[in-house]
């Protein structure tokens, strides 16, 4: 669990640069015997992938080959090594950014770190990293479903303005994931999409709210007292580009909040617990309640912007200025939305199996 | 990394229930050659420790003892363990209770994971296990120190009540450290303790937010893709408990601003690298920028309170109410925020020597 | 997996010098419902312990105390922190010697490593540390009784003399444990004796194989390709004091076998598989065949002897002559038998557990 | 460091079934600025490669594909993907033989651990898995040489026949190149030959013992008290198809010596610490001594042979005869000595890593 190696007993490997070959993953730890095709994690990748007149106008098929741990679409309980080539590459319009540090990039601190750096797209620090953690993802979703858990993902809140939604999760899910910006409020999602749309015009970007909501968790999954559910997600879902916050349940607002009005007072019905509500967002002590697990991720406005910045020639050392070209999202959050789901599914399946809930075989 | 282990290189295991015989951890991959007495740890632990009017009224000495690792006041790159008794025990107050889940506690879900749980004082669940942390952490403070990183916590908001700050952080930080709420706003420290007092006289309890800032650290620290240092320390702060919430830099609040806003500028000052701000909280890519490290942390509510709540018998599985006695604090903010430094060092120092910056001997 | 944490998922982090305040260790991730006093422990220390006129003078009564993890004699599944006292501390026979480095022994290595050392008692490297191998094996071997798997350790070879075994292993242990040097051919065992009084009257010592064999586990555990069971066994063994060499199955003697001799050929009977002979030692392709586990490990002889040997002063940089005083064995075969059973029963229980056999609540 | 993945620090995952598309790994944490070309790995993968009249007659190219980490033939310090596709692959001679299980091979114990197999020439259990060990092991080697540490392999004994050699090792390893077994002692060479040939005449196979010398590997390297050097590399070599033994210095044979013989006497010349003799193998107390370290593995006759064996039917469950075809080598040893470097060095860079003996950026 460090470096490019994500879980403890489900570990995910990933490699790969925006404009190298390809960007992939070895998923370790994976059961057997479930049943896994390319095309299950091809539809992942489809939401994933930039698309329609909001996004990234470059064009990469994202199509998964899994090199191994599958015989006859059936896992085997040994690596599934997933590959995605890179097609759609297009190196030239870094080549005059090459030795400036985009400002809100990486492109500074690989520098700091390693010495030096792939200057081609952002290199390892790309978004296209993501790739590989929503192909594993779906591995981790196609294992999780045996088990009745189900990931869903939208975005709670765009450019400033929230979605106000109710009804059941499955419903918001599936508004959501008819329209452009994975918003499930019909009635501001226009408002979503003008203020994406000044924003492009203006040079600009924007940012949002990603909520994922996990049903189906049995109570007792996280190993307190570090790894912890709510922790275990916090770091699986900060580690996605741009994330610069993660809340659970009532987050922030707990801080707000009196004791009385926090806790999520319990009652049996039928020999089962309950609770009154979910302010805990379905994590206690760090341990799952049973309840649905509710997570929040702020993400920041797209870093690369056409406007005009001041930055630094990390070769020169010399003031420069400077303005992002390439092919950017202006608001890469309906994308984070799959890439959040992938994390949360990871770390989730993760924890089902260190609780022994998952048999080698399924 | 799991468990009661936090820390690749530099690693930290921890034991105790609340009302156990003791608490402590052992700290392995300690460089060698560290000043280190029992009063270095003691130190923090009393910053750690309940005390004056607005805390529980449990009088614990908090008196470490070193066992191993450490040879005339000097470390010597074995683990060092660490023991912290446990003396005013009284579980008395939890005997009636016993088989009661307190609302906003983990006491069922210990149960619904173990099968079996301490309803001592909340055993493991409790903020006792903290001691730990802070122990652990005082060292690794002092290993921090040898690099000139400094780790600085206080309470940027308790109850609603958000503490103005200007200046530089030793500043802020010292006028925090001398407020029985480690709130650095000297105008409305009282209304803090106002708040904080209705809450006790209604048997209720608030929360709030812990900054933390770390001076000092070089650019270039943090693993990617995973092992980021924003999502590290997201893990970290996030598994002490009653966090609900983590964010760097502009967090949160960054959803809603634009690219152009948010974007940290940079400039070239004498041959050194700098920015015009700090929304990234010192860490783009996951990787260090040599800026202040921002870290904020959501801190719920106090649960035990003593306001009468709808429960379950865990044995029984009927419907009762609870009222919780024992000795609580009505806002552990100023606690936890010695908790959270803790952590922040603890992380920042095994992303450190990962970065291959600190030597085995110092 | 590092340092002094040995077990991904029932993991045993250790601590103490020989000549410290005490020895012990964290065990982590141990089931719940495991019936556990210190007495349980304090066996295998009994076992351990040097005794008889063999063995070292130190008299250490190795008494266990648990500190944590366990409420009414029953495991919580939290971590349980055992500690040893060292109380028989006599280090002014080492005060002489104290920079001189003793050959065979890792005086120099830690000195390289650290840039310190500990020289009280060999400090860390001492055999000492094994105490608390010993004390979370006893835990590892109580779980593992609960699924009817027992480790058996005997001495197979003393100062070149074989021990030749027939029946059941049961009954092999039960006479290795009768004799002081754990040696489980009554004929010969004067033949080990004399051996080794002999090197004591010529102030030199003697070495000797271990033999471990493993009853009643289950086919199927190992994590190939990297922590196969023979693989993760030869880490766990080779890692205590002393051991240069380890084997499973026909080991060394394979390397001269044919093909149609090493095979062990397999049948069926009344629906279960078996094996013609198990000179794979219970392991193929480093997952576990049902059979019994056999591996036997290497003990070079105690590098303490009075004999003068030519050695250098780590501080001045000159050459100098030693003669080890201290109190020592002049064969620590026969305790390096529990040493070996302990780290075996960890081993084995941790890959249980990875292999989804032990619940977390037994 | 569990399942596929070896390393803490230089991690290596690998992936690939033998008769799946490819097989190959990830290679995380090798530091940027290294020289790096699909060449190198090549040159390595050709020493391992099957060829000559004595080995299996699977025609591999082994040619890698590098797809990530290496920019302009220099790694980046990201996770370096390489792939070997499979091309020769012939699962026919396989088909009559789906549902037995191989003596000697881990058909059945592949079958208890997963509940499903691999049919096709051993799976994930086959030799073929190597390559991505061997691939992963030459960059170890391209960083070791950086620090003057070179590995190197041969076969100390086949089929009985044990190589005497005297001189620099540098000598006995250009003799054992250019042999057609790896055997470096000229005159024995041809009785090797002939055992070989013999072996392959009755259908049968013969074993062997590895011996590997380390040169140049700085004293201090190693983490006690469970990764110690010699441990770990027991952990490494251990887990390479075949293994069934591994010693360090005078290993097995230091049982029978006394600890005047065993324990090496040192000196200081030009202030310099050396030893009179090299017993230990280069390891005390798990720290290197800055001597050669020395190891050597067992390994088992190749299980694959064409006599009539007696085994199970893992389908039907009934007893039945088999006559492995395929593609084999009679003698592996040969082959083995790079795949035993190639874990050697990965471990060995891993913890000169570990000592911070490694820059990030070379």
């Amino acid at each position: 669990m460090t470096g490019s190696t994500f879980g403890r007993v489900f570990r995910v490997t990933t490699f790969g640069e925006s404009h190298g070959k390809a960007v992939g993953c070895i998923v370790d730890g994976c059961p057997a015997g479930i049943k896994l095709r390319e095309d299950d994690i091809n539809r992942e990748l489809r939401r994933r992938r930039p698309g329609g007149f909001l996004s990234s106008p470059r064009k990469e098929k994202d199509e998964v080959r899994i090199l191994s741990g599958v015989l006859d679409d059936v896992t085997l309980g040994t690596p599934v090594a997933l590959i995605v080539d890179n097609r759609d590459v297009d190196s030239k319009s870094y080549e005059p950014i090459k030795n400036l540090a985009r400002p809100g990039h990486a492109d500074y601190t690989y520098f700091a770190k390693f010495g030096i750096r792939d200057w081609r797209g952002g290199g390892r620090a790309s978004g296209r990293e993501t790739v590989a953690r929503v192909a594993a993802g779906a591995i981790a979703k196609k294992v999780l479903e045996k088990f009745g858990i189900r990931v869903y993902g939208f975005s709670r809140e765009i450019a400033g303005i929230r979605a106000e939604t109710d009804g059941e999760i499955e419903e918001v899910f599936q508004i959501s994931e008819k329209s452009p910006v994975r918003f499930p409020d019909r009635e501001r999602e226009h408002l979503v999409i003008e203020r994406i749309q000044n924003a492009m015009r203006d040079g600009d970007s924007v940012g949002g709210i990603v909520e994922i909501v996990v049903k189906g968790v049995p109570a007792g999954i996280g190993e307190p007292v570090f790894m912890k559910t709510d922790a275990y997600l916090a770091f699986a879902i900060m580690s996605i580009p741009a994330v610069k916050g993660v809340e659970t349940g009532a987050g922030f607002e707990s801080a707000r909040m009196k004791g009385s009005e926090m806790n999520d007072e319990m009652f049996v019905e039928k020999g089962r617990i309950g609770f009154y509500s979910n302010n805990a967002g379905g994590v206690l002590g760090g341990i799952t309640t049973g309840q649905d697990i509710v997570v929040r991720a702020a993400i920041k406005p797209t870093p690369s912007i056409s406007r005009r910045q001041r930055t630094v020639n990390l070769n020169t050392l010399e003031n420069e200025e400077i303005t992002v070209k390439g092919r950017h999202d202006p608001c890469i959050v309906p994308r984070a939305v799959v890439v959040c789901e992938a994390m949360t599914a990871i770390a989730i399946l993760d924890l089902m199996i260190m609780q022994g809930l998952v048999p080698r075989f399924l």
